[in-house]
Order: structure tokens, then sequence, then C-alpha cells
């Protein structure tokens, strides 16, 4: 039950040199007993009774599981709307990211409307590039369509390192676009052999809802949730399958926050869709009860999109399909705002800027859920947690395994470390943790990042800007095998 | 297990009195023997032992099933497309109608965009007036929508009768309403007391479908079903329940033509959802192997949206969801063209001209594919043919039911009679019948409309312009006593 | 709004004729408003302004709706247990029933094993024929199974008006029949025309888990429910559905307590099963949350089986189910022992009687839960507590349906009255009411019996022994037609 | 697209050191291009450009696919059946198993009741140690049920590396048990850390039905279908589960044959029960149509239980479950009888031996209908074929994965070889193939078992008795990490 780790440093021991001995290694597939040894940010040896010659920094881990780092596929840091930005900038979600044991992030890059791609994802670059403390990529999102979009697509993925782009069924009359555009973003996106990711939610009946809940008067948070009812993202789900199908192109469902959305992804899978469900850590750990909290800037601090699901079953529901398979990748969309910023909505929810905690608490909470409660193993966790979004999205095995040849982003995991979660201890820059007071079990005890310690013994040595862009190849082949054999047929 | 029935005509019988003399007569919820008269037009008397005092044309039906007459819920007689009209008009389309024992017919008034819907309106009751020999009614189809459109629908719900309308998710450019337009005018009908029809295909996907498979070359009525896949179907029954629920609004599904369409509205139902599946006589009796035909015109006597399944376990399936009470009515969506008129389609499928047969099939294979089988008993056939019609659409028990006060619309039913079904016989002017070689069990020996025979020994004895039209009120009891009471909640 | 009614008492009027004037006759295909005139018991007319000559009680009814007296088809009055009998008997159980709008009761006979059928049922005739003050009739058990007792299913089917019998997968070394002998009685039933009722949980795995459960020193009624794992319950509805289907004999499932229990019978309804499901007043109204509670006679008085859910969500479940038509019939299983008989199980879940109440509350719980809540409407409401269980156990249209011939079993229905339900003012004996403090709205203002009035203005007039034995036949129609064509298929 | 591949061998080869160059190695996880390096039967290196010192035998399979050899998780090889034995004894079935690349079986103990469970498996052992020409295990069922078994069971847990057991829920007054005896099984199970396994049909329906059938004067193999209705595995694997998840023991259902049940399993692990199904050669290449077959022979070669399913769209449906991850594991239960030994059953259905071939042809049916349709990819193929099983079973990654350390059981594996299957050319000893004229593609071209090369150029070379007995440690940790993690619960 002990959380102390003892750390023998040997003198001459350089930075870029570690080696871990006697962990348990803990991959998707099984979990060994090894040492294993890193140099420049990339594992070298794993192996019994390693030897490295010339001194180097050891761990020595007999008892403690070592994991891949965690990989966020979905967070938005200093995220521009309507004139704010988001709470937290990439050095303060990077920070948070890694203390919860995540080592890369994807952040999506959301062009406004009528601004091109190419200078939107360079923005981007520049200020991740300038702040992240752990390795990055980044998503596209797809805000508008014309021919110009599809050729600045191309160049992105022949270029610049991206296999994936987002589009929205959803927020009508600035990023929203038709089936029969979507249908055309899609064929782009399979020749182009990228993923097509959805923000699935019907957004013509969303603004009617809005405008119908605020006519009756009802101003507050639960206004939204009452405007965004479950049933409208189950739809934009089922919706997009139909599209992915009709195109023979992969489809990976951002912010899985309802059971019927869940059911429909399970369902779609069977029929032997390519698709991919990314339930987030609002969706997995908490409720969407709080939206009639009588404090309004807390109720306000659960705002995003979809909502969280008022029904208290559904964490429960979602942690089971993500352990039966049936969901398959996990994380954040990080990107609160401060309570003066959420102000904004005070009379009208539809202004208050959307968006929730998350990173920092991702791999806990699924621990906590899913493997203390026995519906999934450690190797499962590592899959939905690391594995599975590094195979989507063509960065296995550099990511998400530890293997030799493997980019050294671990964690020394304690299975039994636990922890209140708390806005008075989090590294978010917000007011309010919508996880506040949740007690979970499991955390991280080291965490090492491009080879190096960053986290040890509660204290966080990140470095600003250390963190690298992570180029990403098209047509992984986890996702695109199937559809060239459908192609085919 | 004879198949004749004796008359014996009293020398004074005046036409419009009638005796039937020991039926067995099958309500929806029982089937009970007795003698039944009808005078003008209506049942009189229904109890043992009937004396009449006057003289009377009786009909000894010992032994014999007393059914109330079909109603098909959906047919599109003289149905105008693109400058053809359908092959049937309102004379030809009701005598088949009457010879397979439907005694009313619910026709669709289908506005050309830019015409008024009081014009077009007007314009099919001078058609059916003055061609019908049967009684009927007229749904109203909402072409597009505009302010203007929403003041004819309360016109013709207050003072025409008109208690129903359908709006198109297909047909884009032409009749196809965004998701917005059909929120708005789904919460028009719920406060006008109407049913929600809906026409239940993606149109942008369908559009992209068409050019893409004739892109590939594919120009044949194989065509017409490749690029109307079926979850484009399920995926539009979907997302109306998802309007239907939003707006309080009941909602019918015309044409349910596959499995997983017909699995969205057992689902929603069993959710609560206020709402009512047609399938059809096409989508019960046959299935859409027949598009790949070698003889085009027998293919193209196919088409029509959405399309016959080419999956051949469909039809015992829909027969099966008709049977438990998932599915609740039948139509047939009569109307078909005839060789030379689909022939403009012989180098493009889009061009063919939509529609297949069945109103004169109607009643025999459902009770051939459920009765016979033991799927369903003969008061659930008497529901899904006519009853839960006639409740729906408030026509409720003058229609639908043999009681003292309701129309005299019947059927001597004989449910061993057997038929092949087949061009040569029936009714219709086209030259391809699409159950042609069928073979079914039951079907009518007498039919009765308006309290006088039509049909006997295989003889019609139609009056053209003898069916009245009938007007039905808003808020059907069936339908909206759940509407206002979740209204309140 | 009001809820007092206003009567008109003529002077000479004899207790055995009653006129009804202008109420809102609510039958399960429709309602309308009508006089309605009875005598002897039995409806004689039905029309607009009835004038009866000779002078008649004559109620008033303008504005009030008139519903068919519901049935409870599952009564256990004065049920003998392990030496105890339950605590209300036929006086008290339809004392009760009549108070809450039943106006027949369905009770089991359940013979001890070695005591014949025809003994046992000659008892339980006694009893209720000396005591009960509404008509009833009798669900005969199947304890044990040998020659004998097939003979003796015979005599009672064919001169003792018996034509449903209910056989135990639970119970072990009691009642329980392996698979192959229900496989047996199952197809005497058929060959029979009866109706095969099952107490539906997996009688080894309750056994085995009873033991491990008091083996790890769990000894309270918690015990009971931890005991009775709600998949045991869907298990052997599973096991007696596919029995059902091999035999081709009609399926009752008796007392449906869980979502998965409702969901297996809806499945198999779905594929064409013959079978019929019966959630309780307990499973409609109340959760087995109680189990815990720290007041161990509260936590006895929920004892029955199977138990109550513990989920908290299966109420309104399976009140969905029953609105949908996925669910069909509602009984109370009356049962209820007082706390001095509990205790015997004071030390012993397992040795606690079995039974709670329900049989008061039926008709207001369901009216509350469904109709207040717009799952289903007052027609569907009069289906699911009385016409369905005429239909399915032979007695319709004499019970079930407001019509001329019928027996005079009717209520004045109050929509808006409410209540809330208490042990200090119900009609049982005993001291814990399972729905205690549970506000419901509508109720019976007048209860007419046999033609009389039985409960008015709150007080019940109620007379032992006034009860009529209603024997029923066998093959009944609703059921039967089905059956008898699968067998000629 | 060219079949052949071209050797070069060192002059001073030593035959257990073997070097394959250029291979795509095909893992579970991902594929991957390297040399590989085998010595002692053992994988020794894994790399780019590997050189191996003193001369070494050397494969060059640039463009090749290399995967680990297949595991047949469920044979019957010489099982003794009435006084009978199946066709093929370890020797042909062996090398049957290693012609279609599989390099391991599994195959079962099946005890005489009666018999010690440790004289069977040492009577197995035996058998198969003198013959086999690949790698085995041995799987032990359980016939009867007494203490003196459950002390055998520990033993082979202990001492003899049994970690499987099956249980029989059919073949009634044989082998099956009753729930009570199976719950007590599971418990035992659980506790030793192995696997419950069943083969699920209820034996009691299946007992009744056969009487039933017989006595219509069904006589042939059809009769076999009829009484083994599919619902009747269903039920019995619904049972299963409930009976695992009360004991929260592991269980794998042998010979998932219908819809129905793999639903069963699919919706159990949604659930979060530890399940697993084994679909066989025979449930995913073909169908029970052919019990109908006029050749007598013929028709008795496909009686296996449970039975194929009559419904030919079962196998495209199991193949859709196993790719999408709700089936897990694939065998073949190759148990194969010639006409001779079936006819004993000419005028009795229920006395033909049951078995189907299949282990020749596993790996190719499901290459084909999986891979080739874009159902699943390549690594995919290598987990349902040979990885899963690994992990289930505790062999990994000794088996079931290409890794420096693991056994050198490989296969070149050409995608696009066609081949049609037929007796005529098979290595099964019977004279009927039930996938007789099926055209399969992919398949090996080269088998290496153990390190050495049994199959090149299309010849076998397989030595009898080289086959090594595979003892298998309790409580693999695929499996018991979350049993043990529930138990804590």
């Amino acid at each position: 039950m002990g959380v102390s780790v003892w750390f023998f440093y040997c003198l001459l021991a350089r930075s870029d040199r570690l080696l871990i001995k006697g962990a348990k290694i803990v991959n998707d597939d099984q979990s060994f007993c090894a040492d294993i040894y890193m140099e420049d940010g990339v594992i070298k040896q794993i192996g019994e009774n390693l030897i490295v010659p010339g001194g180097v920094k050891t761990i020595d881990a007999h008892g403690r599981m070592l994991l891949p780092g965690g990989i966020d596929v979905h967070t938005r840091f200093q995220m521009p709307d309507r004139g704010m930005t988001a709470a937290d900038d990439f050095y303060q979600g990077t920070k948070a990211a890694l203390t919860g044991g995540t080592t890369m992030i994807i952040d999506h890059v959301i062009p406004e409307p009528g601004v091109s791609l190419m200078s939107a994802f360079e923005q981007w670059r520049e200020w991740a590039d300038g702040k992240s403390c752990c390795d990055y990529s980044l998503h596209v999102d797809i805000t508008e369509w014309h021919k110009g979009i599809q050729e600045e697509m191309e160049t992105l993925v022949k270029d610049h390192g991206v296999n994936s782009f987002l589009v929205y069924l959803a927020y009508k009359d600035i990023f929203q676009l038709t089936d029969a555009q979507v249908y055309e973003v899609f064929s782009v996106i399979r020749d182009l052999g990228a993923i097509a990711q959805v923000h699935a939610e019907n957004g013509d009946i969303v603004a009617e809802e809005q405008r119908r809940i605020l006519e009756q008067g009802i101003t507050g948070p639960e206004g939204h949730v009452l405007s965004h009812p479950e049933e409208v993202e189950a739809e934009a789900v089922n919706r997009a399958v139909t599209v992915a199908n009709q195109t023979n192109c992969p489809l990976y469902v951002t912010k899985v926050m309802s059971k019927s959305a869940a059911d429909v992804i399970a369902q779609a899978r069977k029929k032997g869709t390519v698709v991919y469900g990314e339930p987030i850590t609002a969706s997995l750990g908490t409720d969407g009860s709080h939206y009639w909290s009588k404090n309004w800037a807390k109720a306000a601090a659960y705002v995003t999109s979809p909502p969280l699901s008022p029904d208290p079953a559904t964490p429960d529901y979602l942690n089971s399909l993500l352990s039966c398979g049936d969901l398959q990748v996990t994380g954040s969309a990080h990107c609160p705002f401060n309570t003066a910023q959420r102000a904004v909505g005070k009379d009208d929810f539809t202004l208050i800027p959307e968006g929730v905690n998350g990173t920092e608490e991702r791999m806990s909470i699924i621990w906590d859920k899913c493997v203390v409660t026995g519906k999934m193993d450690e190797n499962q966790f590592v899959a939905v947690t690391s594995t599975n979004a590094a195979k989507i999205f063509n960065l296995y095995p550099r990511k998400g395994r530890i293997a030799v040849g493997s980019d050294a982003d671990l964690l020394l995991w304690d299975p039994d470390v636990t922890k209140i979660i708390s806005a008075k201890s989090h590294n978010s820059t917000v007011e309010y943790n919508i996880f506040e007071g949740l007690e979970v079990r499991g955390g991280p005890l080291v965490v090492i990042s491009q080879g190096k310690i960053v986290l040890e013994e509660g204290t966080l040595h990140a470095t600003e800007g250390s963190g690298r862009f992570v180029a990403r190849k098209p047509f992984p082949d986890f996702v695109y095998k199937r559809i060239k054999a459908r192609s085919r047929v």
C-alpha cells in the first residue's frame, strides 16, 4: 500500500539515460517483469538483469507497474471562442496532462470560417511549440466546405503530419455542414487515408430547442442540457455512421456522452462499420445532474456539447462499453473557461463558452471506474488510455507500447494510491473542477516523458516548450486495412 | 371448404337494405356470430335472429367471416410526376381496391412546389369525386415550407377534413425539407391536432449515391436500389422520430420497406414515442432481388422509394413485426406506371417514375403471410388492414368496425380461397404485377361498399364517382390523448 | 375538477336496476358518451337519452369516465404456507380489491404436493364461495407431476371451469419441476386448450445462492434479493419461452419483476411466441431498495419471489413496456403476511413467508404511473387492467368490456383524485404497506359489482360471499387462434 | 501474385536453425517487416538485416506474410463414442491441422462416466504422445459429478497442466449435469483458476424433441436438426452465462453454431461477463441446409451438436461477430466418422455418431470469409485463429505471438492462393467433406512447427509422435485479472 519509491541515482548519470529495474511492464496484450533501459528518449533495451555500462540513473521498480504514457486524444488548449480563449494554454494544459499520467496530447485546430486551414494550423503549431511540455499532435477541424479546403487538407496530410479531420453536425450557421457536404468531406478524407472525426449533434434541432427553451424563460445552465437532449446526439452519431458506411470512410466519434450514442456505435461496429468512439473523462466520471446546481458558476462549469447526461447510470454504462470493446479510446476534451468568462452567459445559457476539464483526471478516473471494479484489467486499461489511440492515429508502436524502439513515455503506476479530486489541488487555472470531491484509486508515481523523469514524489519537472510535434502518416494500418479490402470488394 | 355462397334475394328488396344472416362477425377485439342489418349505407342492427319487416335482400353467410372493409391508407392514383401521370386513375385504382376487399382509400395530394395546398387539394377532390368507386379521404403532402403553407394547413384542418400531412426527407432540391423546417412543420401539425407523416430517406445521401452509381456506369433499375441503401431509410426514420419526440408531435412513417427502418420504429415505441409504421403490400409480399432482372421492364416495375430490400428475409420480418404490434397499419402506396412511361429512365434509373402496384393484393397477401402462418389471428388482421387506420386517422368507429351506426363497408371473407396473382387478371392498367405468380390464400367473396354489394361471384359492380369524400377531424383520441398528457407533463 | 358526484335516487328504485346518465364510457378501443342501463347484474342498454320506465336508481355521471371493473389476475388470498396462512382472506382481500376498483379476482389454488388437484380446488372454492365479495375464478398450480395430475387437469378443464395452470421453475425440492416435466405439462395444457402459467426463477441457482449468502452470515431480508438476482428470473423466463415454443403452448409469465425478464418476453413476442407478461402492482410501483431498510419488519414486508429489483429505474421501465404492449396484463400477487408471521424468518431470510400487498393499489398506481405521465391513454389503461385479462382467460366480453350483455362490473373513475397510500388506511390486515407514502392520482368514485353499487362516497358496501365463481372455457379465441394455425403449419 | 517462394539452403545448415528474411511479421497488434531467426524450436532474434554466423537454412520471404501458427482449440481426434472411434486419430488429425496452418491443437478428454478423470487423461496422453505431429494440450470434460471428480480436477490442474474443463448441458442421462451441479463445478473451477467450458444445449428439451420427431416418423438426418432447434442452444448458453455470473467463474462456450447463441454471448460481454465464444469451421463456413440432402451419407456427415443452422445467413453473421470481437476464438470440433460408422443411425438419426471435419479448413475459411471481405484485417485474423486462444488458455506468449522467446510455430501465408475444398484432396480419412466444392482464398505456403519446416511446396513432412504435450498453468492473467478484481469487490 506504500506510495513511496526508492530512487538510486548514480553519480555519473546523464539525464538522457535511464534504467528501470524489475518493473511489471504492462502492454495492452500482456504484462511481464523485466528491466528497461532508455537513452535519448527512446527505449533501447528490455530484458532481464540488464546491465548498463558507464553509470546510469536507475529506478528500482520491483513490484511496480510500468505503463505506456497516456495519450489524451482530445484537447482544446487555449481554444479561441467568440473573442475569448480557453483558460488553460498549452503550458498549463500539458502540465495538467503530465500530472495525471498523460505524456502526449492531440489538440484540435479549429479555424474560424474564412481563415485558411494552413494558417490556423501554423498558428496552433506556434502556440504549442512554444508552450507544450509533452509531445503533441494536431487534428484539424473542418468548419466550412469549399474546393480550397479540400486542397489544404491534401497539403496537411501530405506535408504536415495531419491524418484526422473533424466535421461538425452541430453549431448551426457557424461550423455545421450539411449531410451532402459531410458526404463529400468523408470521400476526400478516405481518399487521403485520414480519419473522419465528427462532433455529433443535430444542430438544426439544437437551435430550435434553444429558441424554445429561452422562450420558456429558462436561461440558466439547465437550459443547455434541456436544449441538447440525448437523442439529438444519438441521431447525429447514427447519421454520421450512415454517411461513413456509404463513403467507406473510417469514422471516429468524439465526445461520446450518452448511452444511446454509445449504443449506436456498438451496433454499427457489430455490423462491420469501421468506427471508433471516444468517451471523455467527463462522461466516464460524472453526470449532468449538476446543471441544476443552485450555484450558477458551478453549474456553468459543466457546460459542454454534447452535454453530460442527466441519467446517473450513464457513466457506469459508458465504462462498461469501454471495457467490453464497444468503445475504444478516451480523451478529455479539456477546454475549461473560468467563471468570469462563463459569466458572459449569465442571462442566456447559449452564450456560456463550452468546455470542461479532464486531462489531468482521465487516467485515474478510468482506473478507478474500470479496473478497480473488475470491468477491465490493466492491459485493457493501457489499450483504452494509450494503445488504441496510437494505433488509430498511426503513432503505434512509437507511442502506446513499451517496446524496444518506442518513445520513452512511461508511467510507474500505483494501483492503490487514492486521491480526492479538487480544484484546490488541480493544475488547471479554473475555479471549478467538475469532479470535485470524487475519490479515485490509482495514479502515477513517476512520469517519464521523452526519457526524462517529469514527475516524481509528487513534484512536476515540466519544461515549457519541450514537447515535440509528432507528425502522423496517412493510411494507418489499423484502420485502413479493412477499408482497402472493402474498396476492393 | 366450398367457395360458393347462397344468396336469397327477396323480390321486394330495395337496394339500400341488406340483411346478412349468421356470419361470424370479425372485429379487432373479437369474433362472434350474429345477423347484421344495414340500411342507407349504415349498419342498423346486429343481433341474433334479426327479423326485418318488409322484405330485404338477404345473404346467408353461415360459417362465413364478415370483416370490416379494408382501408388502404396510402394510394397515389393518377399522381402527376414530371409530366406524366400514374397509370391507374381513381376509377381504375378504386376498382382494384374493391376487388381486393378494400372499401376506403386515403390518397396523397402532392402539390407541385409553388402551387398552393388548397388548389392542389381541390384538384384532387375533383379527380376523386368524379371517379372514385369507394369512399376516400386525402392526406396532403408538404412539398415546400413558408408562412403561407402554415395558413393553408390550418384551413385544410379546420374547414376541409384533412388531419394528416406528409413531409419529405428525400427528393433533394424538389420536395425535401431541412431538419429545421421539419421541426417547424411538426410543431404546426401538433398545434393543429393532425398527424405528421414522413417519407423517410436521407435525400442528401441518395443524391450523392445516385451520382456515384451513375458515374460507375450503372444505369439500370439495380442502380435505384444501390443508390437507396437500406440504412439511408433507417437513418431518416430515426431522425424523424427524434424531431417528433422534441416537438411532441405524433409521427406516422409511410412505406416501411426494410428491417432496420422497422426496428427503429419498434424501438421508439418501446421508449414511448407516439409513432406508427406503415409497411406496404410490396414490402410485405416481395423483395428487391428483381431489380437485377434481365427484363428491364420487369425490373423497372419494382422501382419505388424507399426501394424494396434485396434481403429476401425482409418480408417475413415485416410481417412478424406487423403481427406483434410493432408496426400497425398497412397501405399499398399504389402508384404504378406503365412500361412506356418507365422507359423514360431506360438509360438513367433516376428518371424512372416511381411507384408499384398493391392496392388490389394487399388484403390477400397479408392474410396469406400472417394469418395462414399463425403470426396473427383474424382479429389482428382486421386491426392492421382496417381498424388501426381508422383509429389513427379519426375515422373510427364509422370505419374500421362492424357496429351499429358504422358504415356498411363489409367483406365476406373466404380464408381458404387461393389465387395466383398475375398481371393477366389484375385490375391495374399496367403490364407488370410485382407479385406475378405469387399464390395467396384468402380473399373476399362478397364486398359491400356503402351498404351495396359491389363484388359477388367474382363480378365487380363498381360505380364511377360513387365514392364519397370522408372528412377527418383533428385531434383523434387514439393519437392525441397521450400527446395531450405529455404536453401537460 | 370537483370530486363529488350527485346521486338522484328514485324512491321506487329496485336495487338491481341502475341507470347511469351521460358518462364517458371507456373501453379498450375507444371512449364515447352514452347512458347505460343495467338490470340483474347485466348491462341491458347503452344509448343516448335512455329512458327507463318504472323508476330506477340513476347516477348522473356527466363528465365522468365509466370503466369496466378491474380484473386482478393474480391473488393468493389466505394462501397456506408452511403452516401459516396469508393474512388477508377472501373477504378482506376482495374488500381491498373492490376499494381499489377491482371487481374480479383470479386466485391461485396451490395444492400441497401429495394432495389431489381436485380436493385442493374444492377447498379453494369453499373458501372463496363463503367469503368473496366479488366475482372470482381460479388458476390451479401444478406442484408435482405424474399421470394422475394429468387426468385431474383434464377434469378441471372439462368440468370445473379452469383454463390456466401454473408451473414452478423455482422452489427446489418443493414445487419445482424439471425442464422435461415442464415440457410434458405444457404439451398437456396445449392439448386441453388451457394457458400455461409459469413462476419463472431458476430454483437450482436460487438454492445455491441462498446457501452461499447464509454462509456469508447474511440473514436479513436483503439476503432474499441477493440470493434471487435479476438474471435468475430472466433466465427462467427465457427457458419457459423456449419450452413453450417447442410445444406450441401459450405461455403466461406471472410476476414480471425485472427489466431483463420483461425484455425476454418482449423479444419472444417479436419473434412470434404466444406469450403474455404480468407485471404486478409491486414491480410497477416500487423497488427493492427497501430490502436494506434498518426496520426489519418493513424490509420483510417486501419479501416476495421473484423479488423487487434494487434498480430504481425498473418501475418506469416496466410501465413503459406495459404501455407499448410488450407486457399486457397486471395483477397484484396479493399475499401479504403480518409481521408476527414474517418473524419466523428473523434469523434466516429463507424462512420469511413470501408475498406483498397490491390488490387495492393496482388500478391507481397504474393510472398514476402510466396515464398521468402520457405513457398510455385511458383506453390502454382499460386494456391492461381488465380487457386483456378477460380476453386471455376467456372471460371476454362478459368481463373486460362495457357492452350490452356484459356483466355490470363498472367504475366511475376520477382521473384527478389524489391519495397517499398508507397502511393506516388500507383494507389489508397487515401492518406494512409496501407503497407507504406514495401519492397517486386517479381512483374510483363509484364501484359497481354485479350491477350493485358497492363503493360510493368512500364507503364500501361489500357483501361477504356474494362473489360468484366464474367458470372459464378452454381454447380462448384470443390465445388459441394462432396456436391452432401453427399446429396446422 | 505468384505463389512460389525461393529457398536458399545453406550447405551447412543444421535442421534446427532457420532464418527467414524480409517477411512481413503479422502479430495481433501490428504487422512489420523484419528478419527472424530460430533455433531449437524457439525464436531467437527478430530484427533488420540479421546475420547468423555459421550457416543456416534461409527462407527469402520478402513480400510474404509470416503468421503465428494456428491453434485449433477444439479437436476430438479418435474420440470414442458408443463403441466406435472417430475416424481421424491424432496422427491423421494433426496432419490435417498442419496442412491447413494449424500448429497446435487442444483436444478434449472425455471420460466415460464411471471412469476416473486421471485414467482417461492418461489414456489420451498416451494416444497423443504416440501420434501427434504437432504440439497439443488437453481439455478435460466433466461427464458426471461427485466429490472424487473435484479432487481429480485439483490434481489435473496442479500437477498435469490442465486449466480447462467442459460440462455438458445436453446428452441427457449420459453426460448432462443439473444446474445445481453446474453451479458447483463452476465454483470449483473458479477456485482452481481454470476455465469453465460448456457444451450448450438443453438436453431435456432435445430428448423430448427427439422422441416427438421419431414418433412423427422422421428418422433421417433432418431429424437431428429438427430436434435440436436453434433456441435450445441459445437457451443453454444463456443459462450457462447466468451460472457463470453467479459463481464469478470465467466461461467459454464451445461450438457456437447459431446467431441467437452468439447474440447471448455478445450481450453478456457487454454487461461484463467474462465469457468467450468459439464458433467452429463448420458454423463459419457452411449451413444446415444439407441435412435435407437426398444423399443420406452426405446429410449424415453434417450431424454434430449443436447442429449447423438451417438459416443460410448464419455463417455471415458469425463471421461478423468474430470480426467485431463479440466472438473471440475459433476451433474445428474436428471429429468426423466415416459413412460405415454413421450408418448405425440409418433408421434412427439419434444413433448417428456426431462430429464434423474442419481442422484442415479452419484457417483458410476464416481468411476467405473475414479478411478477403474486409470484415477483419490480418492482425485480427491472427487474434482469432491463434493469439486469443493462447491468451485464454495461458499459452501466451509462448504460442500465439511472433516474438523472441516464443515457440517457432509459424506460417508463411499466401493471401491470394485459391483452393477448392474437396474430400478428394483432404487429409481426413472420411468420405465426405462438409465444405465440398467451396472455393477459398488464402492458405499457408510454408508451415513451421517447433522450428522445423513441415509443409513446403505442398508437401507435408510431419513426424508421427513429434508433438509435445504443452502444460497450461491455472489463473491465466488474460482471464483471471478481472475475476480476481471482482471477487475483491
